[in-house]
């Protein structure tokens, strides 16, 4: 049973490994609200989930922990368990599917676990965890289906209480649903007139439909940026916890996400995770009635692959006007390319790449299709860039 | 004269404003050393610049106040002040020139500046300013050199002192001085042990010259991405403290800088700009004797252009084996396309895109060159892929 003594006797517990973090004033977020971030991607191990991790593993019985812990994860969990583990010197075992960013196995085997790669899927990493569990006696650590789990994720709802005054409403991920049970058992249990609102990606809805449909629901598939609450089925604890504790739960897209992601960075010089930034979205995009209320947008990690950064600034950079792709049709003699080098230099056009080809489809057997991508301003300079180009005689056929 | 009691008053005053920042260990910076980022990117208006200019303009005469402020940036000095000047209920009127970046305009006007957009470069914004400064009798705030502008920094160092007990050696980037100045200052007042080091770009070392000439000079041209401490001269106090309190300057390339703000995103989750991330780049490339010591890189700002930003992450990509370019050779029969596709969805190579050309000079005229860009997962991952290829009998002709 989850009791609040429980979540404060992790949060004194927790005290010898957790950094504290920050909430951070964010108006950006949603000028219309008071709005913070609780910058959990600044936690040990890039999330919360070091938390429950740590909390768990330091109330098994000493036999316990002598026998090693063992868990699945390809992510935030892995990382927890292994730095849990090594600081209460005990062994961890990760099991991980094969095709795991080479970054978070690297990250894993840092602090301390042994890995064990498994060819295939999560799911199959998951059944080699259970087995190894049955052959070598080792605990598994759940990722979010454990009372001492939920109680070390609910520290964060003591803390929030506790930095911020007159706090209206807290919203937070949902995932397999750990975090937002232990964040909304606290708050409840101290303040039943805190709102706590449940974050999930319209691709991964899995408690959302459960609740909607009064019983724990499996889906088929899940598709998110969002990998950190990518899943597909509630815990029977969280779902009950949920069920009692959460306001409302909302969805946000993948677009939602990435446009949370890029505001966080350019405007409080923070990573977020796609899971992270489901909270911040949820309020941008007007999911939560937030309107003059105190929020806390729950950032809850920070650990997303450079790969997919790098895709995300990019398309933030399109839709903001400061990137434009440019089709121009020129007539195959010399000189042309000059003529448009010359418009672009004189209007602080910077070209990233060039591609001129002779012959395409779509035009005159005697043209030529030049294509441009430039780093632009604005949508106006963008304008302008094009305008001039148009005025000299080029004949633009894009957009 | 700058005096201790001033940086104590200064910290006093500039309770009303700061944001308190952590000092958050950062062990892959330098693994010989125990290392810790100050993040004052995390500041109020994501820079330490606020500090000084805040402090500034709270000593200003009632009268002074009355006339309004007046300061010349296209960067962090212009958001502090702007800020700073809303917060003391002044007027703030920012020169800026014309082709500095939309988003830093932007920021400066939401803290409420009137901004003056002038023709040319910072130079010609500086004359502005000038020139408006003794039209409209607006009181000049000096970016750097100016004592309560420095003693505004240097509570930083009584910061630093109290939050890292048993501190060795604090790392701080110059531009033109006045951070380090005051830093310097405040922890070599209260306990000369600890080193006070000094960073530049290699393409902006102007402090360094200088004080290794003995007296100020000017340099022709600077050139870095760190835009924040591209500075050709330093200040008259500014030299004289540094002269006095910096143990040694030293200076990080372009590329070292760029290496520090990826690693800082990827382990840290903290967004530094180049001039933040100087102290970061000269501890990981050991251009300072930190073996075995406690040091503090500050982390001075996170205000980054995002395309900036871009382009780092994309070198850091390419520099981990984390994307790679691959130019085929193709014979010019149906089929082929296909043969490379089967390889590289087999080996888990992810297309980012495929450029498909007939004879071009390089290939005889009954060849075709295929341009593939892969994103990756290692070198290794590059290694089996085109190892796979050719197997296949595929002519990879780049590297």
């Amino acid at each position: 049973m989850l009791t609040l003594d429980k979540v404060y006797h992790a949060s004194f517990v927790l005290k010898e490994v957790l950094r504290p973090t920050n909430v951070i004033a964010a108006p950006y977020i949603n000028p219309e609200a008071d709005v913070f971030l609780k910058t959990e991607n600044l936690q040990v191990t890039g999330s919360f989930k070091v938390r429950g991790a740590y909390y768990k593993i330091s109330q098994l019985s000493d036999e316990e922990k002598q026998r090693g812990v063992i868990a699945c994860s390809a992510g935030n969990h892995a990382q927890g368990v292994a730095l849990a583990a090594a600081k209460n010197n005990i062994k961890s075992l990760i099991c991980l599917p094969d095709g795991a960013p080479i970054s978070k196995v690297e990250a894993t085997k840092s602090y301390g676990a042994e890995i064990c790669l498994v060819k295939g899927v999560y799911d199959d990493a998951y059944q080699k965890a259970l087995q190894l569990r049955d052959e070598k006696g080792y605990t598994f650590i759940h990722p979010f289906d454990d009372e001492n789990v939920i109680a070390g994720q609910g520290t964060i709802g003591l803390e929030l209480l506790e930095q911020v005054p007159d706090l209206d409403a807290v919203v937070v991920p949902i995932g397999g649903g750990g975090l937002i049970s232990g964040v909304a058992f606290a708050i409840k249990s101290l303040n039943p007139n805190v709102k706590v609102y449940g974050v999930q990606a319209a691709g991964a809805p899995s408690m959302l439909n459960s609740i909607h449909d009064g019983k724990i629901e499996c889906l088929d598939s899940v598709s998110t940026i969002a990998d950190g609450i990518k899943v597909k089925e509630p815990g029977e604890h969280t779902f009950e916890y949920v069920q009692k504790y959460v306001d409302e739960i909302v969805t946000v897209t993948d677009d939602e996400i990435s446009s949370a992601i890029l505001a966080m960075i350019e405007q409080s010089k923070l990573i977020s995770e796609g899971a992270g930034a489901v909270p911040a979205a949820a309020v941008m995009f007007n999911k939560i009635p937030v309107k003059g209320k105190k929020v806390v947008c729950l950032v809850s990690g920070g650990n997303i692959d450079v790969t997919i950064l790098s895709r995300v600034i990019k398309r933030g950079l399109l839709k903001s006007g400061r990137s434009d792709t440019l089709t121009i049709q020129l007539e195959d003699k010399p000189g042309q390319l000059k003529g448009v080098a010359d418009i672009l230099a004189s209007l602080g056009g910077n070209v990233v790449s060039i591609h001129h080809e002779r012959a395409s489809e779509d035009s005159d057997i005697t043209d030529c299709v030049l294509r441009i991508v430039l780093e632009t301003r604005n949508y106006e300079h963008i304008r302008q860039i094009r305008k001039g180009l148009a005025e000299a005689g080029f004949n633009i056929i894009n957009k």
